[in-house]
């Protein structure tokens, strides 16, 4: 009997060719480009077995922890930057535009409309009042007339309201257009910092690597308006304690604004399509 | 408000950044080289959101397979080839040793003790009669006097004894001991081409992708002597139709021998510690 030890580059390779037959040439792509990261990886660190089989484990634990309210895979995508990473690639505009960063699992459809200057408070549980306002332009300094702002926050408590049964349903929510001057205006409470869920593998891991679960305070806001690419971003408390340590990697320098005086100014800048 | 947009490259660092405080190095570095590999992919691909959401939701998938007798993330690692390249770095041994294949999900510990040139069968489910033997050496050619040779394989319905209820615990297992001239010897029945599990989100992904599920006909051994690295490896007939493509990659051109006589010799090579 003859040996020939196979190398891991001759290992790899025949995985990626075992894909010649796929008549779907994206996922192909896709594919190939993380088992050929994958391996990769796995010999750079030189993973052992007991190493794979913890990693599997890990996996495993989080597929198990996901059910209708819960998602831990996109906890660990989020605490790893990679949903980060996904924002910035989609977002692809301009310098001078609005810095996007992420969505979070806490958006709902169909938050109610609300007039200019209005609150969103539909659940009182304290805080700080404030004053949110702004304008959306373009990037050539227009004001946008009629554009659209989509905005959701955390109570005082630190939960959104589909985390709280003490909560209205679409407290701390709200949709408004901006005016004739394209200015937009409501009256909310100060965002307080939050825990992301770590009561699940990936809060777990977050602890064995030394890190901790909290986001810094902020107002999420996605603004839109016709003929411009919206932008998915936060206005994120000057004050916080979390802005150098953001659990998932979303703070940008240009999203931080002075929220102490009972008063918030973020502007928005759109680019054309 | 300036804005200034962050590169994906500033974005990485930052993330792998957020690890400085761990008390854990290797648990460090292992992550840390996960995420790097995992930014560089997205960013490689140019990741859209629908396809980050399409992996988070099969990744998902997997984890809801599992359970005490389903692994659908190991079998994921197999079919990616990752199992195998695992199993190639643990082994390390010296050329001219026998090649190392994957270990598989279906081992048991605590088979029966069986005698030299014994059968394996202990539930008759038809089949070709196979005498398997060879000789268990050092790689100077000595003959290994009392190494243990451990072996398992599937029942000629192409399932192994803990995936069917038909046959007795214990079918087609045996540990052997080598003779005063280094042999081992057993009966058993020829192994024939068989499906990792396929209905699953593995499954699913393999069939979109182009591949098929199936794993060339082979006996399982794992050989160990003492003061010798031991080995974990495969028997493959040589007359399979899956050598070329095997779903888990796991053939060796050294590790395939003629069954097609009633008889098959397989000879293993083994490296002093």
């Amino acid at each position: 009997m003859s040996t020939q030890n196979i190398t891991p580059a001759e290992h790899v390779a025949q995985v990626l060719a075992s894909f010649d037959e796929s008549k779907d040439p994206r996922l192909v792509e896709v594919t190939q480009a993380a088992i050929r990261h994958l391996h990769a990886f796995a010999e750079e660190v030189g993973l052992t077995r007991d190493e794979w089989m913890a990693g599997i484990q890990f996996l495993t634990a989080i597929g198990q922890k996901c059910d209708d309210t819960r998602q831990e895979f996109i906890l660990l995508s989020d605490t790893v930057g990679l949903s980060m990473l996904v924002e910035m690639m989609a977002h692809q505009a301009a310098a001078g535009t609005t810095e996007p960063t992420v969505f979070g699992p806490f958006h709902v459809d169909g938050a109610p409309r609300r007039p200019h200057g209005a609150s969103i408070v539909e659940t009182e549980l304290g805080g700080q009042p404030l004053v949110m306002r702004g304008t959306v332009s373009s990037l050539d300094g227009t004001p946008l007339v009629g554009a659209e702002v989509d905005v959701w926050q955390t109570a005082p408590n630190g939960l959104y309201d589909v985390q709280d049964d003490g909560q209205n349903e679409m407290n701390l929510r709200g949709i408004f257009t901006t005016d004739s001057e394209g200015r937009y205006q409501f009256t909310t409470v100060r965002p307080v910092d939050y825990t992301i869920p770590d009561d699940g593998p990936v809060g777990d891991w977050l602890g064995a690597t030394g890190r901790h679960p909290w986001r810094p305070a902020h107002v999420h806001l996605v603004v839109s308006a016709e003929g411009y690419k919206p932008v998915i971003t936060h206005a994120f408390d000057s004050e916080s304690n979390y802005l150098e340590s953001d659990a998932v990697f979303g703070v940008r320098d240009s999203l931080v604004v002075d929220m102490t005086g009972g008063e918030a100014v973020f502007d928005v800048v759109l680019e054309p399509v």
